[in-house]
């Protein structure tokens, strides 16, 4: 019996110190026949970066536009911060908010609203032949995302994201800059 | 044997699953006298809130200001979530970066580029008579935070926080809202 109980003791040992609810659920996409399905725990996720109002167009533009914020599953993450490549799995969830603003005591300046949007991406080259697939979640309408077809989002991505069809050059935790 | 060997099982089955290198150390804030120190991992943690050029004054701006990011520590955002109020050991840590433009493919809009600032909040009662304290990393210079005096933040978070000194209004994460 001793032994084994030393394996109990070990195998606890062997567990990070973790509360419930923090990072319940495995990061690893899932998905429904080429669909990707929405993680459930997402906002939980480390935000790779945030803007305001990002056009690639040279319109003219009318107010602030809105927020992105883009979230990376952690355990990608964590690889991508040790080599500087993305492994098979890497997801992003990106929310498009509103921008606010006068509210409470702020004067000047804009902050998160309502989210109106909610995609996602996702490099899996078994599936996909570009690596790389885009899906709309109708901002959360669906949990089982609808594919952007190839030239809607790929063809950009790959041709003026820095790395890999990622836009690391906008996602401070990304770009691996010396702080 | 047999019994103990169940054990075994039953403490592997309660492991979350986790790779390593994904959120590997624990959150709950550590101190160094009555100064709090930077939790190395913070840029890990999920993001409540991010803002662009956010002013109390009314002031003319010149510019769009600087991003503002604000981390939470998970254990004590899971909590948050399941009660509405936050507990002991509350963390946040709030980085400021200046705002790019105009760089690769962009034609407007702002993202995030090189930290200019790193602070943070602990909630800890029994260290602090207010409940609350604040302090300065000096851009990561220091890992021991300097404390700002209780007039410098306290005193409006206290009057314009909308729960417990912290502005949750600015923060989608915290507003709770059904999206």
């Amino acid at each position: 019996m001793r032994a084994a109980w030393s394996i109990v003791v070990l195998a606890f040992a062997l567990v990070p110190s973790m509360d419930v609810g923090e990072q319940p659920a495995s990061d690893v996409p899932s998905f429904s026949g080429k669909a990707l399905v929405l993680p459930s725990h997402y906002t939980a996720w480390p935000v790779v970066g945030a803007s305001l109002g990002m056009t690639y167009s040279g319109g003219p533009q009318h107010g602030p536009g809105s927020f992105h914020r883009v979230y990376m599953n952690p355990t990608a993450l964590a690889q991508y911060q040790r080599n500087g490549s993305f492994p098979e799995g890497t997801t992003f969830v990106l929310e498009i908010r509103e921008a606010l603003q006068r509210t409470s005591i702020l004067r000047g300046g804009f902050f998160e609203g309502r989210r109106v949007a909610l995609e996602g991406s996702v490099k899996d080259r078994t599936r996909y032949p570009e690596g790389w697939a885009y899906f709309d979640f109708d901002n959360g309408a669906r949990t089982t995302g609808s594919m952007f077809p190839d030239t809607e989002c790929h063809s950009c991505h790959a041709e003026h994201g820095e790395k890999d069809s990622v836009f690391v050059q906008f996602y401070p935790l990304l770009r691996g800059e010396k702080e």
